[in-house]
């Protein structure tokens, strides 16, 4: 029991979190996985997944599809976090990624997984604090935020891994807030 | 036994075939049913499925792809013919809707239905004869292929209805070469 007069502190809820990151690609698919515990993240397992120009689309995508179907049985992550893709000039090439974009967005989505979307510039800022900064700077933040000993490869990988942490900062901020109106 | 210098006429192979077509999208998207018999083609069903978008895109992939698990399962198509998308200049509609195609070839994918591609001058010249031919010629052709009172509406159903038939052309002028090859 506190003493009389004295102030009981309530401890501020810390969010505790598993989040999947994707960068969507059909030729190349990166994932990662990381905990966040209040404002720190600990990898748990990531790599890019490949397919083969010499597989037909359709299997292409199915593989992508199961493969993150049996990752998030096997993490059991709480949310998916996913790379808005940049808006080049390619059209075929914009058809063709959203194409591995709509099936991983599936996968997550008959998982159970609530998938949220975010932007590269939101992704700058969330890591890097500035939205224009540069690939190799979001690229050294996983690995420092991580503890990892080397950016992970391909770029890919480290790119989902950075998705998984802007979703992680953007819960943990609106945490903070609920608190902060709560009182 | 045929009298001895009668000529013994083999019947050509009829092709029996259940196709489905999708002309792919995510706020609207085509399907339909044809049977094809030889050379003739009856509709068995066509629609357009809808989705709205006060629906999150992570909901309206899933609709999409659950709608084509359980059409694929009540009619069993032997096929599915797809249209391959128009590639215009803007990227991000087409993101958008290569989502939906990924999906919808993943519906086909999972229910074992091997996928066909078409391109929209595939089509034109399949069903019209000439890869140039107007969009309102290639839906007249499809109302009078399948003996119907009308061109089905909206233009989604009319074109998912037309990859099918032009998957139909495709597989009978396969199987007619297969004869004469044979033959």
């Amino acid at each position: 029991m506190a003493p009389c007069g004295a102030q009981t502190t309530v401890p501020a809820k810390v969010v505790l979190m598993k989040i999947l990151g994707i960068d969507p690609g059909y030729a190349r698919m990166g994932w990662g996985i990381v905990d966040m515990k209040g404002n720190s993240f600990t990898p748990i397992s990531y790599d890019s997944i490949f397919t083969y120009p010499d597989t037909e689309m359709p299997e292409r995508l199915k593989m992508l599809y199961e493969f993150l179907m049996q990752t998030i049985e096997k993490y059991e992550p709480d949310a998916a976090a996913i790379e808005e893709l940049f808006f080049n000039t390619n059209a075929k090439t914009a058809i063709l990624v959203g194409q591995a974009r709509g099936v991983a967005i599936l996968a997550c989505t008959n998982s159970g997984l609530p998938v949220y979307e975010y932007t590269p510039l939101q992704i700058k800022q969330a890591l890097v604090g500035y939205g224009r900064a540069e690939k190799t700077q979001v690229q050294m933040m996983v690995k420092t935020i991580l503890g990892l000993s080397a950016v992970p490869k391909p770029d890919d990988t480290a790119d989902a891994l950075a998705a998984a942490i802007c979703h992680g900062h953007s819960a943990g901020s609106a945490n903070r807030l609920r608190n902060l109106l709560k009182g």
